[in-house]
């Protein structure tokens, strides 16, 4: 599964550069309320869940400017009357409210990609269920902002009180164009993006009221309670006690005396911990404090087994109530203590918590230092008071580079991983001869099914893409058990599939086809396979971005003027998020992390062509050291590790196009493959890897 | 020949992101002042020759701290006594001027790459001659700044009253930080970068007095004055009138009404115009400022024949003395012009003077403003005044477009020097034959002489390398004829050379074995030929920026951890400079612009082994659009046509490391130089061209 394509929609984010590497937007729902000018309020925080960000519209100008896109667009239909967005809208008019818009993105508190289902508050107000997408409701306006991948299901989700915004279609404004069209002008902007400062919208923070929970009520779905499980050290590599120690003295280099982890990866890749609360994900919701000499896990403690209170205890680990983050950053900084932040993965409540605390300790210090003026200035070097460091979370690149013990779990779950599809494979091919009408859900629940054997399965590691023919061209196509098609053995079928193990996260797709491929297929099919051989063999000096590879994995296809829309490869957790940063293998140039020893990216090229099929070849490799006989500038030279092991279907490969050394590449690829699955297959599904892993020859 | 090494020093850079399209530092001699603070001091110009730059250090204090990188030298021997620097020194404390130190860079007030004689003033002040260094003289030092090219040549060249400081070295301070050591704190900054904010120094402009000039007197050359010729409309491709027009509309188009042009390639481009005033680059020194409705060619009227006379008025073009552009720049501001001026080119004292007189400008305006609100505010929009556009300049963008006539030049001067080339190695391999001893001098002047005979011969497009054995690995080796090694027929020879025409430039590298090459050697070749392959080869998708392209023409040398430490393609002007922006193809992540049809680029990957040889194999490339079978995105793809045709010589070439596909793209392209270049052939040298031309095959 690969990461969001060029066209994804990320309106109103907050640090658009750093964002690129934690995927979407938002943490919050953003109400906007309507105040007076200069005149910040911090509402004070809800018990029902994450504190919010709004944004407030400043001044005394009413909604009454028609936006230009509105004159463009033919309204399809009357609106139909729509009870959730209409008791949003009464809440609105509430006395000392005032609101005039109210923003509804689609992420929970922690930037997680997969959220559980009480914070997918978006996804309530609007019945839109993509995993993308922003909901904006005004007195008497609805939109919905979503990208390419959804445009379909959200025409047949969206009620006619809704206006789809198409974002990246001509003539779509942006969501915070849209704001600047839709409210009314007078104000003064903070934290928000140009766009929006041109008609003077203001943000400020909100901590009492989420107003889709107010009408969600009873309906809402409990927050996820499931226990949190001990990551056993056999597969972490490393103690928390050790990884605790690391982290303290990246504190001290920094500079700074306590570090707030809010991603909820890294809580749990630190911790040596599991949990279930969110599909896809083996995390559970906390946030982590860690101090040079204590540190503090904010959690339900309903969670907590006597195990992983023991596992923590030994660690020195303190627990807290999860909403009691922001009264902690609140007492961390009345003790003056420097706060390490990652603003592009910390909620804004605890940035803005901690600088209203700053602001606040300065004016109590600095009215005392009026007195004493030595006291005020405590040294030349030292900044006066508590001040943020404001960093990328070290924890970030520490998880990201795979200890030995990280690196084994992910090899034998690999292998685990390739003997279940070898069995589901083999299983579909035999149907298929039998003419057994299959739909694309019908195969990623028998994909599953072969899985959950296999010792270790917890969960898939994202929703299965099945795609058949034209529905291959969707990159981010998920069949619907009501909607989807059959498979049709005569087209490309493209399966992009992962499973969470105990020991390790695996990410693999497979394109096949059951019948007599078109050469067109094959050339493309080919050429993607010629780029995905360039990648993985590629060797680069020790501090190269992944962005330098990327052009390695589209050249077989540029040269006959094709291309593909994505990044080309993403970081992978060990037995954590399918999806990780900071590395990234894309056409954006932006991420300059170095590929380093350890890490893991999938190696993803594909090519779609609208209305017909869609290829990719994923595989997961391992950035290594490579032995190369030179060392030019007394430097490594680094490589990658196969961490797949699971045949590429010969059948599409044309072999004209095939240079010699990519046939011993293949050929090689799949001896390694038979030698390292065959032992854990047996049966019908072990002729059927012997078959699939037979060397090619030119004629 | 390629663009400057990474480990170039570029110390005190105005604007170190835009200065890497064009080439070196300052274009100014800097003297640097001690005065008061928040006193800034503009001189008037002198007469003498361009502007200065001028760093001036605020604030009471002397030169005492003793910098900590002088306590790691050891000094090797006493101070020689040194006339000029003593008398420069004499006029730092001429009353008046109480001067601490003073800078000397390489750069002319153009930028320009190569300069006239009487421009060298830092060739003068200290005895090193190299195209790259930085000289800087305080009451009781003198220093030297220059790059790993160099240091050999400053050891011998400067006497011990100069410090050579070997920039990139362990331990050795930038020239910026140095004078942060030597100069006193308590100042304040301006213009200058962030290191040399630290200590408080000012940077103000001085406009009367060149101290190297001063002492320089009646031995400094006279500036040159060689009659300016027209560049023929059938080389050109297009009139000036035209060229005039375009550049006009772009003017309107970003709001300006006026552009001054100070690199000299962009003033002979714009007006079908060439000069003698520089080695190597058919250029003239000359301002050229284009308004809307007039145009000023600021020029030495001396080198104005009456053709060209003719010439300018015909596109209305008026002459003015090269010294009156200040005047001129003044007086545009005081007629409210929006000035657009590319700060990477500019000269800092026309952006002052401008800047200077725009505040004048508003002063008086203001003035009356107050009186008169309604005048004041012109316009919503507009800004109040005369105000500056400060971006690239559009001539350098279309002039790296070449226009048909342009390409066809090129190529058949590429012909030319081809059939030159193939004379001068048939001589050279039968001298060697002969056992003649000749030297690395020898054989650049007989190349030279070779080239001569051909028809529009004008000049050299730059210092002919020419290396031997471990003298190829010296990236920007240039023999001299005292110094040089006698070619030695056992070891590799590097020849990177190239000619100005009439009709077009020329640019090329090739690498020869004599006698029998190493398997290494062989290795380090082929190796090198694979990325000149691979580059060549390359298809891209308009919009691609060098740099993606960079990673094809090393990666057969990563892949045995070989790599080589400059960037790989620069631009190249149609019969102008022979490095020009704004493309390029470096490692280097920072130049986005993307390679457009119709620009010409280097292809010259190389490999560098210390103390034995040197391998790098250089054409020049056109970008054209390629006919591709598709069309992915709806966009144009590219690739490249070559300009070159030369022979490769294959004895070099280890054929089991070469693909079918490589060792193709060789026979093709000696198919292709044997029919392009034998009919300029005659005798031994076209039966040497069929010799080098015949394919090779696997065994």
């Amino acid at each position: 599964m690969h990461s969001l394509p060029s066209h994804a929609m990320r309106p109103l984010c907050l640090n658009p550069s750093l964002c690129s590497s934690r995927f979407p937007f938002f943490s919050f729902s953003i109400p906007i309320f309507h105040k007076f000018k200069n005149n910040p309020t911090i509402y004070k925080k809800s018990q029902k869940g994450p504190p919010f960000f709004s944004i407030r519209c400043c001044g005394s100008g009413s909604v009454t400017a028609k936006p230009s896109w509105e004159l463009r667009r033919n309204r399809a239909a009357v609106q139909e009357p729509d009870e959730k967005v209409d008791a949003l809208r009464q809440l609105f008019t509430k006395p000392g409210i005032g609101i005039d818009a109210y923003i509804i993105p689609s992420q929970d508190a922690h930037q997680s990609e997969f959220i559980a289902e009480c914070y997918m508050r978006r996804a309530y107000i609007s019945g839109f269920t993509g995993s993308a997408g922003t909901a904006i409701v005004t007195k008497d306006k609805a939109a919905l902002w979503t990208d390419g991948r959804y445009f379909l299901q959200a025409e047949k989700q969206l009620n006619t009180s809704w206006k789809l915004m198409r974002a990246g279609n001509f003539g779509v404004p942006q969501a915070s164009e849209w704001l600047n069209d839709v409210l009314a002008p007078g104000g003064r902007v903070e934290e928000l993006k140009e766009v929006i400062s041109k008609k003077n919208l203001e943000l400020v923070y909100l901590y009492d009221l989420n107003l889709v929970d107010e009408i969600w009520k009873e309906s809402r779905p409990k927050p996820p309670n499931k226990p949190i499980r001990v990551h056993d050290l056999k597969y972490a590599g490393i103690d928390v006690v050790s990884k605790l120690s690391s982290l303290r003295a990246e504190l001290v280099a920094a500079g700074s005396s306590a570090i707030v982890i809010s991603m909820l990866d890294e809580v749990a890749w630190l911790l040596n911990l599991r949990g279930s609360d969110v599909p896809h994900s083996p995390v559970m919701y906390a946030y982590l404090i860690v101090e040079v000499d204590a540190a503090k896990l904010f959690v339900d403690d309903s969670k907590v087994t006597s195990e992983v209170m023991y596992h923590l205890k030994k660690a020195g680990v303190d627990l807290r109530p999860y909403d009691s983050i922001l009264s902690e950053i609140r007492r961390l900084a009345a003790e003056g203590a420097h706060l390490w932040l990652d603003t592009s993965s910390v909620n804004a409540a605890i940035v803005e918590t901690y600088k209203a605390a700053c602001d606040k300790y300065l004016m109590n210090r600095g009215s005392r230092g009026k007195r004493k003026n030595k006291q005020y200035f405590e040294s030349d070097s030292l900044p006066v008071g508590p001040s943020g460091v404001y960093m990328q979370s070290p924890v970030s690149l520490a998880k990201a580079l795979k200890n030995p013990s990280e690196l084994e779990g992910m090899q034998n779950s690999h292998l685990r991983d390739a003997a279940a599809l070898a069995q589901f494979w083999c299983w579909l091919e035999e149907e298929i001869h039998k003419n057994v009408k299959l739909t694309e859900v019908d195969l990623a629940d028998k994909l599953l099914e072969f899985r959950s054997k296999q010792d270790g399965f917890l969960d898939t590691s994202f929703d299965t893409i099945s795609g058949s023919g034209a529905n291959g061209a969707i990159i981010h196509y998920t069949p619907e058990a009501e909607s989807c098609s059959v498979v049709d053995p005569n087209k490309l079928f493209l399966l992009d599939s992962g499973a969470q193990y105990v020991d390790g996260t695996t990410d693999i797709t497979r394109t096949v086809h059951f019948g007599e491929p078109t050469a067109r297929e094959k050339e493309c099919f080919t050429r993607v396979l010629k780029g995905h051989i360039a990648l993985d063999e590629a060797v680069f000096p020790e501090n190269t971005p992944g962005f330098v590879l990327d052009a390695f994995a589209r050249s077989a296809l540029w040269k006959i003027g094709l291309d593909y829309r994505h990044g080309t490869g993403h970081g992978v957790g060990a037995a954590l998020n399918v999806h990780e940063g900071p590395q990234s293998i894309s056409f954006r140039y932006g991420n300059m992390t170095p590929l380093q020893k350890g890490m893991i990216v999938s190696n993803e090229p594909g090519y779609y062509e609208d209305h017909a099929f869609g290829i990719r070849i994923e595989n997961l490799l391992c950035v290594q050291e490579i032995n190369t006989p030179n060392r030019y500038g007394g430097i490594e030279y680094l490589g990658f590790e196969k961490l797949t092991f699971f045949p590429i279907q010969t059948k599409l490969v044309d072999l004209s196009l095939l240079s010699i050394e990519e046939m011993e590449w293949l050929n090689s690829y799949h001896s390694q493959v038979w030698e390292k699955v065959s032992p854990l297959l047996e049966g019908s599904a072990r002729q059927w890897l012997w078959k699939n892993t037979r060397p090619i020859a030119k004629q």
